[in-house]
């Protein structure tokens, strides 16, 4: 391993070309080394800071200045590529989902496991600061055991239909955010009870999916949980946390995008984040940071591969619950 | 009807004080004319501003010079004092709940109904100025379609054991408050699925009660609902009330008891409720306001015999959910 | 005296028509006995819960079930009303200001301290809850010694012309507040440094005032303070309080009409109030009770005579200030 | 020029330091070719990412690869190093304050001029995401004029008595950037009135300087303003700005470190930033980044010269004022 981190990114669109941007300077200890997109023309847009760049993945894999690679390829490339990463014997940091399939993912998993190659999931949220206190503090005990938990989160508006159809599902794709923020704040989750609706866009009725919905969520350490989803907030990014504690509540709250307050006729108003790059821009960073600094100190980087595994397991099992109209044990869910 | 409508308060207690004192004074167009409570001293003590008192309901039932009677006794005492009141042809407040039971309460409800008196049962929380002005806003169409509901109630700690023995329970005597609030705002309730805990204090488990619960409403109207309740909040009273509609989000929340903030080595500070007597202190004052008010113009007060039946109705749905762990219809719940 | 505290208003505009209404049911241990106006369709019209009436001071004063006065008719008339009031022995409540001059305001305050009767100004906010506290919170020792203060005040828009040309001036008739609330504070006011500006309506000009000022005053204590002050706010009425000690600060801020928030295209938004009998209707209440308790318990009232007369004189400095550009030694202004 | 601009980061101290991180990284269209600093082992550390380093200004001056010098060496450098850059046609960055003279400051800012190289001044404030959102709403004319204005600074703690002994004094060294934002926010300042205490630190008396003032400012547009500041509030960084126009009001606000709040058993509670480099990170990235693209550009950078003098100018009134008690027009002050 270098001094420095070397990075390839696997995938040059939108959050690819962020985090190569990322690697190039804003990440300590790490540093850009190449861009990988069979698009060589976005390839070389995002290889920033003279950064190499190829259309083969395995360009970067025989690369010894690349130390690590990052995963923000199409989703159903990312098996492959985690396996021909972990081959390599690279460090992996893969974008979310591993895939939309548990059996899959758990296979990818093993193979990541099996070459004993540092793995991080972006569970980016995790790296949210709010997000991130509210999860340090509860388990310095600030507000005692966990009884009560909430996560919301609603998108200023629904997603382009190509996306859709593409995509896993509302649960698997989008609620899983609050799922993985549910366990990483209380702990693994026992039940599961969905309640789901079409009431924004009727075109996800065309592919059985929802777009409003309300989760509850038994822990197995006792306390219960909630989590509400929506694809549309008109007036922008809306996430809430909230623990309520025996000792206390945290609440991670106030989506302003800036200090601002502006008062005009009707009163005080605030602002929102309409564009979630705006919204997680720390988030993205930081969570990059952790996993650099994971690899240097030789911990093993977190979230990591049972997170990708079991948070998918929860969002599973809440499809079954609202397809079949029933609280759904977890552990029912297997790949 | 006299002009000045008069008042017989029947109870003497805390509450029956509080409503005794607000109708000798902050109520327009109502006077204290008695009190009526079987402790003699109570009811002396609770006759302010000169109204007369006695142990018998029967004196004021038979005072010309009542028009109104406000009932504030022992849950257990207001069905027989119910048909009295309405056997005399008087305008009724009746405190929550008219009964714990649902056959009781439909009971005394067609009591009322039949002698066609004017009538309307202490939800008080849909005169907190907050809750209210979130339902007008709501009714006028200010978030268009309601799609996501949520209401939030915790008490700083829990009752004592008496209380706790003499109740008809957590959901039927507290979350009612959140029920009624969930039908006021967003209609009727079509099905319950309810998750408890005893997370606070054992001995609710020694009443078969809980402390914590977690209730999904799936309303008539499609949309989706969560209540959430804590015995427990060592802050405070901790109140909320969201509703996400298709044009925009409703929240009452900042439940400080004063508008200063406190900066000191630990940062900004604001403080809560502890007494739910100073919390809704204004809703007390308010909704004996509306009765008065409704009684003068000939309009049914609000809420009426429906609600005590129908709110009543959705909280032994969740009993049921509860005990059964299964989502409950409302029509399932017969008296 | 009475057991009871009987009142007499003196007169029966829109102040004392609500003082009236308090009295006659919003306040403990006092009630409503007559209402005196020249105009005695208002006098009966203000004269609630059974009260006489009549056009003559001297039917209030020599009513034994008349224990105390409250003036609140013009300002021209409360010097004699108070001389009188206090030669009838009468306790005295005075709506602010006892006089627009400070040798008259002097002299009638000799007048009331020479009869010996119990007296209050209605500085009424001093009885706002959120600038009650802080003041509270301020003598508790709470942030330490006082190091810089700060109070604004702006209502939504100027005056009409007839109000702007019998008014003592911006800085006597409204500012004074801002100044009663720095002596409540933080102390006595050593020096005044006034800058003001005609930035809202020309018609200031007209009558030698200004609607837009800063106000700089230096304490006895040494501490430094700010009064900031508008005839314009188009979001209503905008009063913050803040106090700056050497442990911490106290704000009493969020003048937030309802605890809801509105979330829509624009983003999160709040309400303020827009008229000073709404942002002020629990003010107008505690003062009066305040008086009545003090009396009750034979202590001063406060504020007294001493903070009528020292807040008009920092006013008046103010004013010097202002017309000779220059900072001005509040022993400087003597009656 | 470079395409991409090179940067010689002058000065390796903990702010060169960090400019040389982010310029490493995280400013697009610029990298860092060199750090100059007398301490070669500072120099050597502050170069990351493969920049050489040197102890001498004439390496980084004499060498193609460097465009632009950043300029954050100590105060009493500055002069010399600006005239020597800007002789080599540098276009150049530096950190406030040019000097601690007006008179210099004058001479070096018409070097800079006479040889027409690109300058910014490092008033980083106006880069912070808050309060340069109140500028461009104020001038996109969102509240109409400006009639008041207020900005207010507070730190944790005092300064060591070294830094207090070298500094030019608490307004020219630290209110400062309350006069740039004012200015920046609402205009040129005509006259300027200042009053000062020493209140949290006797040192400060020793060496003839205030840590507590409040400064009022006459613009020249006829708007009122306020700038108050302190050495000390406990709770952290406290910075507020507030402008009120004829059409509403903005203020940049809620310096929480978070957005994270804490219910115990005091109530909700937030934090505030403890260190400065915390809380202006974005600023000092944003006016760096705003420096580059002004240049690649080919637009003058601003805050530019004319910022660098006038606002020192201001400064120095309001040091002539609170030495001299009576107000100071700024045209009184002369190099």
């Amino acid at each position: 391993m270098n001094a420095t981190l070397g990075f390839a990114v696997i995938g040059a669109g939108r959050i690819g070309a962020l985090h190569a941007r990322h690697l190039a300077g804003a990440v300590e200890g790490a540093r850009l080394v190449r861009v990988v997109d069979p698009d060589r023309v976005a390839a070389e847009r995002a290889a920033v800071a003279g950064a190499g760049f190829s259309d083969a993945l395995d360009d970067a894999l025989s690369d010894p200045a690349v130390d690590a690679v990052l995963i923000a390829s199409p989703t159903k490339e990312h098996a492959w590529q985690l396996e021909a990463a972990a081959g390599a014997g690279k460090a992996i940091f893969c974008e979310k989902p591993v895939a939309d399939d548990l059996a899959e993912t758990v296979r990818a998993m093993e193979a990541v496991e099996g070459a004993g190659v540092p793995f991080q999931i972006g569970f980016n949220r995790r790296f949210d600061p709010a997000y991130a206190e509210v999860a340090r503090a509860v388990r310095a005990g600030e507000i005692g055991k966990v009884e009560l938990f909430r996560s919301q989160s609603s998108d200023p508006g629904p997603a382009p239909e190509a996306y859709i159809a593409a995509s896993a599902g509302f649960f698997r794709d989008s609620v899983i955010h609050d799922i993985d923020a549910a366990r990483f704040v209380a702990g693994e989750v026992e039940r599961v009870t969905a309640l789901g609706r079409v009431l924004v866009d009727p075109v996800y009725a065309k592919y059985g999916d929802v777009d409003t919905s309300v989760i509850t969520l038994e822990f197995v350490s006792g306390a219960l949980g909630v989590l509400m989803n929506s694809r549309r907030t008109v007036y922008g990014h809306d996430l809430r946390l909230e623990v309520h504690g025996e000792a206390g509540k945290l609440v991670a709250e106030d989506e302003r995008a800036t200090k601002v307050w502006r008062y005009g006729p009707g009163g005080p108003r605030g602002d929102y984040y309409h564009h979630f790059l705006d919204r997680f821009r720390d988030a993205y960073r930081l969570e990059v940071q952790a996993f650099v600094d994971a690899v240097h100190a030789g911990h093993a980087p977190e979230p990591g591969a049972v997170d990708a595994v079991e948070s998918l397991r929860v969002a599973d099992a809440a499809v079954r619950s609202l397809h079949e109209g029933r609280p759904v044990r977890v552990e029912e869910v297997t790949p």
